[in-house]
C-alpha cells in the first residue's frame, strides 16, 4: 500500500491534550506511514497550567515552557505541530482560525480527524473545539469556499476520551491497540512536567482500555489501548 | 487468507426479514467465501403474511410457502437457511430455542451476527428477537454453559435496518456497499411473491442508502447500500 | 360527522387510573357522540387501596368496594367499563387477557387507545400494561391473528400522564381542552373514596395543564386540561 | 372557514431547502388559501451550488442564478419569497437579521412556522438557523420587544426533514399527505438545475413517506408525503 | 458548625426568576446562617414585564419597578441582590460579563450555585445564563485566570425549576423541604405585582413537589418543597 | 445517633458481584454501625466462574467453592449474606424469588439498596435483576401485599458500577469515599480466587473514582472511592 502521504489530523484544544487523549493514536499512524499533523489551538496557559502559575511564572514563560513540551511530546509520537495560540479559559475561535483550520484540511487532505467530545461540563473549551472542527470540516467541503486548493472528501471524525467520560456523555465506538507504541506514548506524556499527575492516571485509562478491548473480541495480546467516538458511519464493503 | 470457513449469522424474526434487511450482506459475505447461516425462528406466518390469508389459505399451507420462498431466496443469495417454527404475532422464544441458537453460536462460531433493531413500535417480535440473540450470544461467550462444544469469543453484532428506522430509533454505524451483489438481492426479494409491494419500497431503501453512503466517503461507484447499527465497539489496530 | 359508532379506549392498569389520568377525555369524547369503553385489567386492589386496608378490608371486599366506584365513576363519565380481574402488584398479562384484548380491538376497533406511560420507576404495572397494549394492537392489525372479526387499521395511541411526570419520561405532545366537562371529572375522581387524597392533587394538575395549554397557544378560555405523548406520527392533510 | 388572510411561515437556510424539504406543504396551504412566505437566509451560494461552481461562475453569478431559480420554483408553489443574503457556509445570523424575521412574525403573524432540525452533523447552518428562528419566535411574543406591530400568539413550529435524518436524531411526528400537490413540488425541484441529482432523491422520499403514512393509518390514496417534527404540543379539544 | 461565613449564589437571568424558582431555598439557607447572594443578569424588562407594557410604561420606568420588586423581594428572602442589566430578549452574557460573575465567584467562594435549566423551548434567556454560569463556575477554578482573588473548589451547581418541565427535559434529583419557609416565599412572590398571575401558580407548584417529596421518602410534616437538577455528582462518605 | 439497628441492602445477581462493585460500600457501612444485608441470587456458577470450569471442578463443586469465598468476603466486609441459588445464565427470577426479597425488605426495612445498573450489553443477567429490585421494592411498599411485616417507606436504590460503565449507559451521581475501608475491600476481592485478573483492575477503578472524587469537590484525602447512580429524588432540608 501507498498510503505513506495521507495526512492524519489531530486538533486539540490545549497544548497537551493531544498527548493524554491520542498520543497512542498519534505514534501508531506516524509507524504505519502516515504524517501526522498536530493542531493546538491553545497553549492550555490558563486553565491546564496550575502547577506553573503556582512557581510564579509570568503568561508569557508558561505558553513557551507548554509549547516546548508539547514539542518534545510531538518529536517523541512522530508527529508535525502547529501552534494557534488563540488562548484558552475561555477559548474562542475566531474567523481567521477558521479559516485557517479550513485551509489545514484543504491542503492536506485528512485521511480521519481526531479531536474532543461532544460535551464535558468539566471543560467549556473542549466542545466547543469540537464544534468549531466539525463546522470547518463541513467548509472544506464545500465548493463555493474560497481556496487554492481543492474540496475535501468526508473524511471520518473520531473523538477521544474526555478525563470524565461518563459525565460526558462519551460513547465509545472503537477500542485502538496501542499496546507496540504505548511505551512512547508514556514518554511523550513525561514531558507534560507541570501534570505529573497525569502519567499514572492516564497510563492507567490505558490498561483499563487495553483490558476492555480484549473483552470485546481483541487479541489476548492487547495490553494498552485508546478508547474513541465515531461520528459517522463507516462506509466500505465490509462489516467487520 | 483463509477465512472461508468462517461463519456469519442471520437471526430473523420471520421468514423473509433476512432478505429485505440483510440480503445484500449475505450475497457479499457468501461471494467473499463465508459460510452464511440464516436462522428464520418463525415463518411469519401470521404477522407477515395478509395476501396469503387473503386468498383462503390454511395456517399449513401458509407456512409451506413461506417456507419454500424463504429457502428459494436463501438459495439465491448463497445462504444456509433453519427454521425453527416457533410461531409468530407474538413471537416468544422458548427456554429449548434458547439452548438451540446457544449450541448454533457454540457450533459455528459466528464471524458476526446480523439481527433486528433494539425498538420497533409496529412489530413487538422484532426486539423481542434482538433482546434474546444479545442473550444466547452472552450464554455462548460463558464457560459453565453446556455444550458440547467451546465456548465463543465475542463476535460483532450488527442489527439491520427496521421498515420504519426513525421511530425505531435505529441509529446508522455502518454502510455497506452491495451494488455488486444488488441483482441477486433484487432476485431473492422477489421470491417473496406474497410482499411484491416490498420489492420496490426496499430497492429504493438500497439506492437511498447507496446514495448516502457515497456522501459518508464512500467510492463514488456505490449505488445501492445496506445501513447497519452496531452494538459493541470495534477493536483493532486501525481506526478506518 | 358519522363518528357516532365510533368507539375509544381506554386500558386502565388499575380501576382508579381512567379517572385520574384520563376522565376528562372520556367525558369529552363521550359529549361527542363516541362510545367509550374502559378496559380495567385489575381493581388496583392490592397496590392502590391502602386506605381499605387499613380498615381491615379483605381482598374481595376491597376488589368488591373498587369496583363498584369505577362503575359510578364509569358512569357519571359516560363510559362502559369491562374488568378483567388479572391481579395487581404485579400484574402480569396472561395469554389468555392477550387475546380479550385482541378481540377486543378487533371487535369494536379503537378511533383511538388511551392507556399508561412508557416508563415509571414507582409503578411496574403501568409500563408493563402499556408495552402489552401496543402489542395487542399490533395483534389485532395482522391478518393471519385468529379472530371473527375483520383486521384493524392503525388507530393512534396516546398516553396519560402518569404521576411524576419527569421521573418517567413523560413528554407532553397534545393539551386536551377539558373545561366544559371538568365538573364531571371531578365528580368522578370524588366516587373514588379510597383516595381522597388525590382529589385536590389531580384538580390542581388539570389547571396547571390548562395554564400551559393556554401558553402553548390554546384559547384563553382552557381553564383545565389533560396531557397526553402520542406514539405514533399523525397523518393527514394538515399539521394543525 | 374565513382562514384565507392566514400566513404560513419557512424559515430556509439556503435558497433551495423550502422546495425539496416543504415543497408539497407549501403548495398544499397555497391550495388551501393561505398565504406562504418563505425567508431565505442566504442563497446557499458557496456551500450548495458546487455545479456552478464548477462551470466556473462567479460569487455574484451563483447568488443571481440561485435566487432566480428559487423564485421561479415559490411562483410554481404558489409562495412570496424574500431573500435576506447573509451568507452561507458559515451562515451566522446577525442582530439586524433577527430584528427583520422579529418583524415578519410580528406584522405578518404566522399561523404556524417550518424550519430545520434541530441537530444536523453534515450541515452547519441548518441547526444555527433553527435555533435562531425559535428565538426570533420567542422575542416575537415579547410585549416589550420593540414594534410597530402586536405581539403574536403561539404559533407552532414544525421541522422539515433534513438530507439524513437517523444521523441529526430527527423524529418523526407528523406526515402531511402532499399527493394532490405533488405535481407542483416536481416542477419545482426542476427548477433547481444545479441540483439535478436531487429531484429523483427527494421524489424517492416523498414516496416512502407517503408509503409510511398509509402504514401509520393514512387514507390509502396517499402517495406522496412529506415528514414533520413538532416542537410544542399541539392544544385543543381533539385529540386526533 | 460555623458554615455561617458561607455563600450560596443564585443567578437569575431576569429580575423575578430568583423568587419563583428558588425563592424557598433563600429562605431557607439565609435562615442557616448562609449568605445567600442573588445576580441579576438583566430586569427581564422586555420578556417578562408583559402588563408594565401595556399601562404604557416607558423601558426605565420599567427596569426601576422591577428591580425595586427584586429587592424587596430579596429582602423579605434575606438576601443581597446585585443587578447586571445587561439587558434581555435576547440576554447575550458579554465578556466583561463573565468576568464580573467570576470574580464574584473568586471573591464569595460559593457553598452551591442555583441556576436556569439546560433546555428551554420558551425562553432562550435561560438555558444561554445555564451554559454561561457553567463556565465562569469553570474560569473560577483555573489557576491562570487573572483575579485578585484564589481559585475555587468545585461547588456543586443545582438547576431549578422551569416553568414547562417536562418539555424542558428538566429531571429532578433534589426535593428541597421548603415548607418552614414558604410562608416567606409566599410574600416573596406577593411582591411582584406584575405577575399577579404566577403567585397561585408557583403556590401549587410548591405543593405538588411538597407532596411528591412525602412520596419519594421525606417526612410527612412536608408540605412544600422545590425541584432541583445536580449538574456534577455528590462526593462524601455518606450515600444519603 | 442510634442509626444502629438500621439495615442496608445490596442485591447482587453472581455471588462476587457485591465485592467488586459495592465492596466498600459495604465495609463503610458496617463501620458506620448498619447492619449490612447482602442477597446473592446465583453464585454466579456458571457465567463468572470459568477459571472453575476449565479445572474440570463439577457444578456443585463451583457452587460451594463460590458460595465459600463470598461468605469468607462478606465477613471480611462485616456483612450478612443469604444464598438463594436461583442458578445463573440466564439467570431468571421466579415468583418465589420474588416474595422472598419483598419480604426480606418488609422484614428489615432497608436504609437504602444497592443493585446492578439498568443496561448491560455484556451482562444479560445484571439489568434484569436491577427491574427486579426495583418491583420487590415497589411490592414492599404496597399496603395489600400479603405480609406478616409492615409495609417500607420509600428507601432510595443506587446502582452501582457495571464492568463497561460507558457502554451501560452508566451515570455517575454519587462518589462514597471508600479510602478508610479500601484495605478491607482489597482484601474480600482476594478471597474471589477464581478472578484474580479483576483484583487488580477494581483496585485501579477505585484508585481512577477516587480521583474524580476529589476532582468533584471531595476532600484531598480521599484516595480511593466507588461510584453509583441514583434512582430517584433525594428529599430533605440540604441540598449539600
Amino acid at each position: 500500500m501507498t498510503q505513506h502521504q495521507e495526512t492524519v489530523f489531530v486538533v486539540s484544544a490545549h497544548s497537551a491534550d493531544f498527548v493524554w487523549r491520542a498520543g497512542g493514536a498519534i505514534a501508531l499512524y506516524h509507524q504505519k506511514g502516515y504524517r501526522v499533523r498536530v493542531l493546538c489551538l491553545s497553549y492550555g496557559e490558563r486553565g491546564e497550567s496550575a502547577k506553573l502559575w503556582k512557581q510564579g511564572k509570568t503568561l508569557e514563560e508558561i505558553k513557551a515552557k507548554r509549547e516546548a513540551e508539547a514539542r518534545k511530546a510531538a518529536e517523541i509520537l512522530g508527529a508535525e505541530v502547529r501552534f494557534f495560540d488563540v488562548g484558552d479559559y475561555p477559548l474562542h475561535p475566531t474567523k481567521e482560525l477558521q479559516d485557517a483550520i479550513v485551509q489545514e484540511f484543504r491542503e492536506h487532505r485528512p485521511k480521519f480527524i481526531l479531536t474532543h467530545s461532544l460535551e464535558d461540563p468539566y471543560n467549556a473549551d473542549h466542545p466547543r473545539v469540537t464544534n468549531f472542527v466539525l463546522e470547518c470540516r463541513i467548509l472544506a467541503q464545500a465548493e463555493g469556499y474560497p481556496s487554492d486548493h481543492a474540496i475535501i472528501g468526508a473524511p471520518p471524525v473520531f473523538l477521544f476520551e474526555p478525563h470524565q467520560p461518563e459525565q460526558c456523555d462519551f460513547k465509545i465506538q472503537a477500542f485502538l491497540d496501542i499496546t507496540p507504541v504505548f511505551e512512547l506514548k508514556r514518554q511523550a506524556m513525561e514531558c507534560m512536567e507541570a501534570q505529573e499527575h497525569l502519567w499514572e492516571y492516564y497510563t492507567a485509562v490505558a490498561k483499563r482500555r487495553g483490558s476492555q478491548a480484549v473483552r470485546n473480541g481483541g487479541d489476548k495480546s492487547i495490553v494498552y489501548a485508546e478508547a474513541y467516538q465515531r461520528i459517522y458511519p463507516t462506509v466500505g464493503s465490509e462489516l467487520v
